[in-house]
This record gives structure tokens, sequence and C-alpha cells, in this order.
């Protein structure tokens, strides 16, 4: 007989990770949830609160606390674990141990024999996609970074506000390094069949406004962890629609994390571009022909990533 | 023109108030949402949180920090806030506390000149939601407590697990108190059709089981707070099932609080009891013929809640 | 890498099975469908009819006319094919002709090298979907009647509206033969939290009303046919929840058609009685303890049934 | 107490009208649901049929047979309804005939004291929806055609299969009169990001296939027609989208028909454009700079459509 409901394992059951599970059994996802953190009291508390659902919500799963044996037969794995930077640490500290513990990940996922898609969310999450693809050596489209999705639900949701439209009438799209140094290709920027230069030609909406709302978009996280300490819901719904585009075999468009082979001048590692999205993860990365200026800025993001790589290499060589 | 989107506020941006809120965007109930709480800073950085997600869910919503005066339009609002006992102080300054917040709260909203539906979490629950309603003089019919539902989703998967089968199989019910001296009405039980005294009599349970599961349903949020610091999962879906059972009229069967006069011997106070839930609140009040002990039981859950609201109610005058 | 979207082929693409398929895409039930027909035109219209809602719906899917071939890798069958009564002939001619129709169907179907679960709704139901069974040997649990699964739906309407309660709020069954000779097993009705006897005993339904909701119940296609021709909306709702449960191993109870084996005192054939449903199809016949005058109707319902089942078996020998 | 569910009017039974309903009870569009028809046996046959699927669906609703009087207090009427061509007929004959149903339903409503929003689904639907405008002397947002709706979406599925995409990723429209005379408005057609040109230009689709594909979606009825008599599924899932638009105040965009005051070089009456849908039906109109083709292309749909309009203009005066 087939298996025909779907298995997700999370690793890493902080508030992001979380927020990924508690969107994904509110929307229906999957019907068997993983829970796995380093903190095993946490991840069985949080199993026994998402169980606390299971009488009301529609449809069924099941969920429990685990171990990487139950990746063996995952269908999909989202990795969120990871520490965050502490006070006074360089950030090349932080990236050295976050490495260490990606490739702790990865080995005992590539041990428990899955061979299934994953998704990671840890930060930094372009290097570390990277580092987890070549840890474990599995096939690169299999591997998936959250990469700019957020970055771009960001950015769309500020232009929408600006021209005063629904944030869904906006296509516009963040590329690059998940952090400071992505690229606004505001080329591309559509809004209710419009390039965005049209908009721009009616004065509806100004340079300054583009700038600004790029500028916001790549520190919003700031703006929340300003004001509650944490932000968590916004990627938790990304990552469900994630999951949802790869067990469903959407072949829809994403700016997840894809490992660049030669496509936009680059090699060697995961960043944000847009790709078709689906059952084997990201399928191919669409090559837009970017402006001159988005095409520096995404290279210089490129370079600034590759570097970090290198030193996420050493730390774990 | 008619209005035929909904308006929800939330009082109390802590983790039940925004489990709520993420559980609702999540599952699509409505279309606008605005947070309030002492801690403005907390309901910006969780509205933007939540706009983040705006661009990737399917149905479009709303949602910022907002004033009382927002709720003059409101639909719904679902009140959460409150703050939680501090080591060393007795329940009872912790009552007094809350009831003086929640009577802070609800003449804040009777100034606004609103006329929807009110739904309470704030513990202890059954008496802060007779102390609004008390406030505000609103019709008793339009507060509704969070009452048992959560309790009672919390034994439908305790007694399914023992069962072996899915939770959505198991009617089980907890009236009364939502906290230690609530009552399992395991008479009214049925699991796939069936009394639970059939399972009983086949031994494929037994009276010890029935009372675990009636045990760790009261302390599971115990169980959750010993592993993970707190709960809020179970009743952030709980919330947006009272929610949409309200919004969408639903007239179903809910465990929540509703305000006894006469029913089950009891009369005066807000208490989990068996309702029909639908646009203009618990509209009537169902009464079950419970066995002679469950009846017991009941009055002594009640007795105690009476003693508290008491205790409420001079802390407020 | 796993599979992990499903994919649906449809044999007969009358009204009854493109209500099933319309409710499967709206309500994003599987990502692949196929549709079979002897008139393959009609197979086409349908497969162009449903894929203009392809750019609308939020959940992607593909479908296509198709051919027995497509069955090899399929999750789910659901079988509607069949035709109907022709005026003048007697039902032995049309069960006769069915039964032929529906083992070429399964030899066909057997001959692709499907192995996942059969869902069956030609009528006569119970005795097509025993004679499929036999046909294809399949193992007996992937094999699964649509039963009185939609009777019971009915019956739970109608009862609902003589207690104006919402038909979620009300839990009755129909048993046996979909058909004139089903049993509405009144002893395992419960309405929100209690046996039909309360109301009985109350007064709020009378014996009368629950036998005309049977009989109503019964003959409901009849009320519609009068009306507009044909039945088709229920049925196919019904087939996506009977779907649902099965592709997401949802292990709920459903009133479907299952193989007895000596439950209920019956032997060899299908009919509709209370089941486990999940990926495997019916897991377990629940056995209840029915009244002395349910399990006499119901023993009528199967002596019918078996009688006519051996004609079908005659028929395709 | 406020109204915080939403009723729905359908007027027109057919398979288009029903269509709506069924994809609409399976969305969980509504809670309150009316069917009116001249054929009142079919409204009351079709109610019962939707009827039977309250137990089993997971979102609550009532739906009856009624009269105009159900009008009065409707949020949305959906208008399905009108006769076929007739064998050997003018197209005159059928128009004079159909707006003289659209002038009868109109003035129904009208005197019900309605004051929702009304969709309109009738065929000719620009001069229907223009008829029932005028004839109401309703807000004239408040009145939205199916317009190109389903057009555009036939053209987005047909350009997705060129270019081997999800439907999803393609954006195309098209614009003008809801028949043989309407507009492929390529010039602001994307996929994944980047504008048809660029597809164009790298040789994965050729002009050739754009011709065909605007081809095809004009004619995409009769291929269905041919095929099974009918066409049904496709708009009936545009209308509901359309309702969700409306009902849940969307703000998004879509090509219904919208009364052109100037836009576009146009006035009087109802076509296909972009607009802005909301709570109170279109609330602008998007003026795209269309190519001198496409512009002239328009001017020639608008022109047939408006001699058709002054056709039946007379035929009701």
């Amino acid at each position: 007989m087939k298996k025909t409901s779907n298995k997700v394992v999370l690793v890493g059951t902080g508030a992001v990770g979380m927020s990924f599970i508690y969107s994904a059994v509110n929307q229906g996802l999957a019907e068997e949830y993983v829970l796995i953190d380093v903190n095993t009291k946490a991840a069985e508390g949080n199993a026994i609160d998402i169980q606390d659902t299971m009488a009301v919500l529609d449809k069924p799963f099941t969920i429990k606390a685990g171990t990487y044996e139950d990746c063996k037969d995952a269908d999909l794995i989202v990795i969120t674990a990871g520490r965050p930077q502490r006070p006074g640490e360089t950030r090349l500290e932080l990236i050295a141990d976050n490495s260490r513990i990606m490739k702790g990940i990865a080995e005992a996922i590539k041990a428990s024999g899955f061979n299934g898609v994953t998704v990671i969310a840890s930060n930094p999450c372009d290097v570390l996609t990277t580092v987890y693809q070549q840890v474990t050596g599995y096939d690169e489209h299999s591997v998936v970074g959250a990469g700019t999705t957020l970055d771009s639900a960001r950015l769309r949701r500020l232009v929408a506000e600006k021209l005063n439209v629904a944030p869904k009438s906006v296509n516009a799209y963040i590329m690059g390094e998940h952090g400071d140094s992505s690229v606004a290709a505001y080329s591309k920027a559509t809004v209710m069949g419009q390039p965005i230069s049209k908009y721009l030609a009616e004065g509806k909406i100004t340079d300054a406004d583009l700038e600004e709302c790029w500028t916001r978009a790549i520190r919003m996280a700031y703006e929340i962890i300003e004001r509650k300490g944490a932000t968590y819901y916004g990627i938790g719904v990304c990552l469900a629609a994630i999951s949802a585009a790869i067990l469903r075999d959407e072949k829809t468009t994403f700016m997840v994390g894809a490992k660049l082979n030669g496509e936009y001048g680059q090699k060697g590692f995961y960043t944000g571009v847009p790709v078709i999205l689906g059952s084997k993860g990201w399928e191919t990365i669409i090559e837009w022909d970017l402006t001159a200026a988005e095409q520096e800025a995404f290279k210089k993001s490129c370079d600034a990533l590759d570097a970090t790589y290198q030193k996420a290499k050493q730390a774990i060589a």
C-alpha cells in the first residue's frame, strides 16, 4: 500500500521553528510532525502544547518530540536551530559556532538515511545552507534555503502601503544575502500589471520611497526586535509556504536560497534567487536580466557571502 | 453599502493573545485586526511581525496596533490581558489585581461604544468573565468565557490516546471552573458512536485510565509550563475556533463560559457549560442530566468559583 | 527523492464523478487528477472545464483526460461509472449490466498494476463494491464503498432541522444497504452530548419525527430527482471527505461500505457500517451494540443485499 | 448586536449558478445562501442537493430556495439567469430576450430594498451588466460584471502550458468584451517576474504561440461545449473568487466588468478592465498604457459592445 500522508521533521524548536509548526497545523500542511531539539524538554513541551489543538483543528495530524532517527522516513526537514548572537562577541564567532552546530545536524540527518528535501532557516541562512549541503553531499536541488522569501514579503507589503494597494497586488523581489547586503530588484517589480517605473513616472511613488522600502525591508527584523525582542511570525508563515510548495509539487516561483552554478555570474554557494519550487526542491534558477546597478549590487552581496562562507568552511574543517 | 468584512480587536498581546491572532490569520478568520496592549511597543512589534505574512498568506487582511477607540466598530473583542502569578504572592492577590485590570479594560471598551461580542481568556477566566460582564452591563449572552474549551480538547486527546483513535472521534467534556476543580462529565462521553461505558465494559479502557485522563487534562498546563515555561498554542487555536463560531454564526456546541441563571442549580456567575454558540454569543445553555457524582462535583466547582468571585467583587468595589 | 504529492483517478465523468472532482479542487485535496470515461469526449471536456480554474484556485494541481494506464502510480481511484435505470427495464437487468461494467473496470485497473485504495460510488453501491473486490482480489480493506455516508449526512441534517440545531451538532447514523432497506441506528444517535432518547423523553422530538427523518433520508434522492432530474452535489462532497480521510490517514469514523466477515452476524459482502478510515482504506469495523429491532432491520437489509449480490455474481460469471 | 455572517443570493440555478454555489460552500465563502429561479422546482431541488453537504463540510452554512424578498438583507447577489441561444434564431433575438429577462430581475431586486453588491454573469455579460445598472440606478461601483475574469484565467493557463510553468506563475490578461472581440493585453503580461517579451526574445515562446493562446482562450467555451455540451466549472470558480474579494474587502486586482467613464477613451457601458475589487464592488479602474495595437483592438471591442447595448436598450425601452 502506498504512503499518501506526509511527515515533516523540525530541527530547532525555538520561536521561529514553532511558529512554522503552528502555521502548518493551522493550515493543514502535513499529517505527521516530529520535533527535535537539543533541549529535549522544550521539544516535549512544544509537542504537548500543539497536541492540545488536535481535537479542535479541522485537519487531523500527529505530533511528538523525537530524535534524528525519525528523519529516516520523513518527507521534509525544516532546520531553524542555531544560537543567537551574544553581547560583545564578533559576528565571526557566531558564524563559526553556528556552522559547527549545522555540521552536527547535517551529519545526524545524513546518518538517519533521510532522502527527502531539507529547508534551512538558521542564520546566517545562506552560509548555513551551503554548509549543510556540503556536509551531507545531498543533491543541491533538494537543499533549499529560506533565502530572501521573507525579505521579499516585507518589500511587497511596504511598497503596497506606499501605493495604498493590497500586498498581493505587488510583485517585488529582494535577491542575494538574507541580510544587510541584499538587493531589491525593482526593475522586475510590477504592481497591478504595470512596471513600478510607470508609477514612478506618474509620481505615485518616488525613488526615495523605493529606497526607503528597500532599507526598511532589510532592517525590518530590527524594527520588530526593538519592540518585542525577537521576530518569528513572518518567517513561520514563509516556511509554511515554502514547505507547501515542496509537499504539493507546486512548481511556482519563490525567492529561496539556491546553489548558484554560474547563474548571475556566481558559483559555489547558496543565496536568494528566483527559482521554480516543487517536490524535488528548487528545480531551476530563473535568470532575470537585471539592470547594471542591480547586477553590481548582487555581485557585492555575493562577494560578502562567499567570504563568510570561506570562514565557515574553515570553522568546520 | 453594507459591511461584509469582520474586525477583531485583541486586548493583551502576550503569547496567548498573539497565538490566537497567528492562528486566525493562518485560517483566514477575519479581515481586520487591531492589537491593544499597555505595552504599546509590544503591540506595535507584534503587528509588524504579523504584517510580514500579508503578502504570503492566501486570504488578505490588515493589522495594526491601536487603542480602545478601535473597539467602536469592532465585531469581536478577544481579551487575554492580565498578569501572571508572582513568586511568593497569594492567589488572592493575583485575583484582586487581575480583577482591577479587567475592570479598567471593561470600562475602556464600554466607553468606546462597542456593541459586538466579547470573548475572555484572561485568568482566572470564569471570575474575570463575570467581572467584565458586571462592569460593562452588556447582555450576558454577548460575553463569552473561554471556559473549559481547552480543558475539553485536552481530555478528548488523552482519551483518544488510550483508545488509540483520532481525537476527533472522541466526544468528551470538562465542565465548571477552568482550573483545578473542573469536572469530567464522562456520562456524556461517546467514542465513535458509543458511550464510554461500553469501552469500560469491554475492558478497552479502565476507570483508572479515565481518572488519569481527567487529572492530566486539568494539570496539562503544568506539564507544559514545566517544559517550556508557558502554554499558548492550545488556547490560541481554541480562541480561533470560538471566534469562528461567533463570526460565522455556526450555532454549534461549545464548552465555553456562560452565565448561569438557575441551570445546573447555579446562578450569578460564568463557568464552563455546554452552549450553542453563534453570532450573538452563547445562545442557550444545554442542560445535561449529569450523574449524581457529576452534579456534586459541579456544585463544588461552582461553590469555589462563587467564593472567588465575591472576593473579586470586593477588589473592584 | 520521495513522492509527496497525491494522484487521484476518477473513473466515470458523469455529474456525480465531476461533482467529486470539483469539490476536491475547491478544497485542495490532491495535486494530480486523471479523468477516465468510455465517452472520451466527455472526459476531455470536463478536464478542460476544470483546467479553467487552475489560475484562480489557491492550491495548484494538474488535471487531464487519461486511460487506465494512469492508474499504475495513482494513490486513489474513485469509481462512479455505471448506467442509470432505463424506463421499463427491471432492476435486475440494471444490476446485471452494471456488474458487467464494473467487472471490466476492475480488470482494467488490475492490469495497470495499481496498488492504492479504491472508493466506489457506482450503484447499486454495496453490490458493485463487492464485485470490484472479488474481481481484483485486492486486500478487502483497500476497497471502500461509499456505503451510507450520504444517507447518514442526510439523516443528520433532517434531525437537526427538527431540533433546530446545526447538522454538525447531530451524530446520527444510517447503516446497511445504500438504498431502501437501510437502517437508522437511532440508539447510537447523540445530539449535543445527549442520546436522542433524552430529546424524545423531553418531547423535543417524537418517534414519528424520527421515523419521518429516516424515511426522508432514504428517499431524499427521489425528492431531488423529482425536482432537478438527478442528484450529485451531496455525494460529491461525501466522496471528497472519504478521499481526504484516506489520503491524509485521518483514522476517523465513517459509515462507508466495508466487507463484513462475521461482524453484525454477516459475512461475504460490502455494506454501510461504522469503520475507522485511514490511508489503507477501512481499517476496523466498529461493532455497535444495536437494539434488537435495529439488528433485525440490519439483518433484513443484508439478506436483501446478499440475494442481489448472488445475482450480480451470476451475471459476471 | 452586529451582523457578522454573510448572505448571498443566487438568481438563476442553472449549471453555471450552481457551480458557483458548490464552489462557494466547498470553500466556506458565506454563511447563508438563497436560490431563486423561475423554475422553482429546480431551485428547491438544488437547495436540497446542497443541504446534503451540510453535515459533512467543515464550515457551517444554511441554504434554501427563496424569492426576491430574500434580497432585502442580502450582502451579495450573483445573477446567472438567462436563456441560451435557440437553433435558428439570430443573436439579436437572444440579446433582446435576455435584456428583458434582466430588466425584470433588476426591477424585482430593486423592489426588495437590496443595498449590497451585485455580480452578473448572464450572457452577453457586458451588455446585461449595463442593462442591470441602468434599470436599478444603483451606484455603478456596486454592480460588477464577470467581465473577462474567466477569459484571463484561460489565457494564463494556456500560456503556462506553452512555457511549462504553473498557471499561477503567469500574469496575463484579456480585456474588453467577454466574447469574440476581446483583447489579450500581452504588453502587460509577465511570467515569473519578466515581461513576456523576454520569453519571445529568448525563443521560449513565439508570436504564433501567443496568437494561438489568445484565440483558444476566446474560443475555449466552444472546445468544452463541443465535448460536454456546456461550460460551468471554470466560471463557477471565477464567481467564487470575485465574491470572496467583495465579501472580504480584498482590494486586489481583477479583470471584471466595470462601467467606463472616459477610461481607455470609452464611456457609458460595462466591459472587462483591470480594477481594484473590494467590499463596495469595483473601486477604481486601472488605466494601463496599452500598445497602439492593443488600444485599437480594445476600441473595436467597445464599438461592437456599444452597438449591441444600444439594441438591448431599445428592447427594454
